[in-house]
């Protein structure tokens, strides 16, 4: 029941049309990827591609996950919006050794700063964040998450702690997962590589940048950038 | 009024054909990517992709946003030019809490030296940029940047400040921006993520060197680079 | 007799159908990469691409070789499993002066956080990894590995030792391979850059997340991520 | 006469047929990249795509770029065949203020090590590295290059020397260029981004491991690698 039930970000992609993409969070086994869930069941769409991505811990109280969430862009009304991505942190209490209730799982979703905080978090450092997931809306306070990394000690690496208070529910689950400091580097090295994804640059970075025959003549083809950017923007 | 008169650096990519690109400079909202503009509404082109990327500071005094220029290639007269990219420096002055002037705005681009001097900054140390849009033209000497970067102290991150005179118009723009050591996380990881690319280093990785088939003979495979490239060239 | 035994680790790819892939550890000379083996001597799939990546070291008792095994994805009756993907590090004993005996190999399969643990250690920390590759099965505890890296003193590098128990074939074999500072930096960066490669990240970076119309009312278009992200999932 | 003399590394990509690719060791100008040259003039591949890139510092007694030099594939008699890939170091002397005489070049080919040498250099360490382009060769010991790097103090940059020796000419070349710590960190970010590309793991991250269904089933799909790898490779 446990690996059935366990929700997964998914990533789907046509090959063909870029913009034909649907949304893609499924239910499915653990390690699997499902291509046929109900839902799917009539798709006729067999060129679809579903990839999966996380960094999974699992240790004695609970387990903790990393997995990526991409920035979106949606077209509406002839405009393009796009939403910054975020790395979710998805956390499971263990119910015996080495297994795990996966229906208990509660998720934080580091901001680009966050990470950027975890990044450079020295050995002897502490970190702590609260959020808020019904924030500008009728809910607002009624559920509190915090996140905190403190160090375990002699450079070692870290306790994460993640603390979620339900007043709807009235509940209070906490989530205590020891990070050693080879995990966290594994940690710190994914941060460091998605960041300029979730930000958006990667998409950029393979796209070029065109311009204008009189930009061109302006520019000195020198080592630094050109200084007619500063003047005309 | 604030948000439809931001501009924004689109980039502008056909997927069919990569020699077809076009400026793309546009007006679009702040979180936006407008795809039909004024000069757009006509363009049939209806395959065109447009992302957007940036990093943004909201502060006190000042918002600063940090987004990537890559390299251009241009072919004028059967022969190809390149201009090297930069990063974008972007500050928006505050005129409420939460509220900035987006018409105001006054940007620097960083170079690529100019980008490693921040990646390699250490947590106590400050530096230095002057600028003058005008450089080599008859204006030269009438507009001034500098941006300095100077820590807070206990390794807590840096004050950002950009200056700009402008003799022609007799104006003097001071723009503040504190920014963490999580934030600075941020952007160290971004330049050095995107400075292979504005160096135009990445699009070269993605290509191939092949080489004569006399070259291939007398390589010996090994784990040294060819002798005969220092000899050849 | 020894180059033409060395087994490799090759990467095949159909450029028209992604689907379609086939096994690919070949037997093929060291810096050569073979498309014509006994098995694909019939093969008409002209247009299979092969590659092939590594980073050896030659030393006077043996040498070490590092390749990426990247994550297999694969599709059974419907649905598709992921595997992790690794570090191999291949170790074989030197029988002459710069000659090696490339017929009796042992590998070592780093793990994401065994590979993270490298990339983390100081200079003057050591790290032992002990692995069963019989684990799970009725041979468990038959062939066991140890891999331990100690530092060789004045931040110099390290000793890199394996040893390998056959309890079948009543074998103990020993490598030792020393690592300059420059070549355990090289080791460091490329196993940086592969472990987002090995989690599954960049197969994912590389694709675009689509959300629904209601995801995309609710949500800010802020710095934040999505508070909804934390609520709905 | 100088600009249009200088010799650069160009990588020519022709879209639709990857196979069919040609050498790519172009005169052009410093900045151009020119797609018509004599030999091209009759060249109907009008759709083939050259890139430049480099990383240029001009000082007082002489300029200095790095090029990435990729790894190269070579069909032969049924084989591919590798050549790793290099990072190339060329000097110019300055004739006058901001003047180089581009017509006397000399290069230096590091290697993934030596490159790994510089990436983990300490600030106050120096290096040295020597080569003979005529190694293996009848001319051996003819022309001798040697390049160190030195701290130059207070954690301020190095001094790049490069020295060549030829004996059959009877010359001895000097060239010093200072670089500043914000360059060096420049070098060291492009460097760390081109090691895993020269050494050909960006190939083969961007490919798909397959595998069969015998191993598929083997596998335990958990977090470490599957122990079956180290069994039967």
């Amino acid at each position: 029941m446990a690996l059935s039930s366990l929700s997964r970000f998914l990533v789907s992609r046509n090959l063909g049309r870029t913009a034909d993409v649907k949304v893609s969070l499924w239910l499915s086994s653990k390690c699997g990827i499902s291509t046929s869930g109900p839902d799917l069941a009539t798709d006729a769409r067999s060129t679809s591609f579903k990839r999966f991505a996380d960094y999974t811990i699992f240790k004695g109280k609970a387990a903790m996950a990393l997995s990526p969430i991409l920035p979106t862009f949606r077209e509406v009304n002839s405009s393009k919006y796009c939403k910054r991505g975020c790395v979710m942190m998805t956390f499971w209490p263990a119910i015996a050794t080495k297994k795990y209730d996966w229906n208990r799982k509660q998720v934080f979703a580091l901001s680009p700063t966050e990470a950027g905080n975890l990044i450079s978090l020295g050995p002897e450092e502490s970190c702590e964040f609260f959020h808020d997931p019904s924030k500008n809306s009728s809910l607002e306070g009624q559920v509190n998450k915090s996140l905190k990394l403190s160090p375990t000690g002699n450079d070692q690496g870290y306790f994460l702690n993640l603390m979620v208070t339900n007043k709807i529910k009235g509940t209070n689950e906490r989530f205590s997962v020891p990070v050693t400091k080879a995990e966290f580097a594994v940690i710190r090295t994914i941060l460091t590589y998605i960041l300029p994804h979730i930000l958006g640059w990667s998409q950029s970075a393979i796209s070029q940048l065109p311009q204008t025959a009189s930009n061109l003549h302006k520019q000195g083809f020198g080592t630094r950038p050109d200084p007619a950017l500063e003047w005309e923007m």
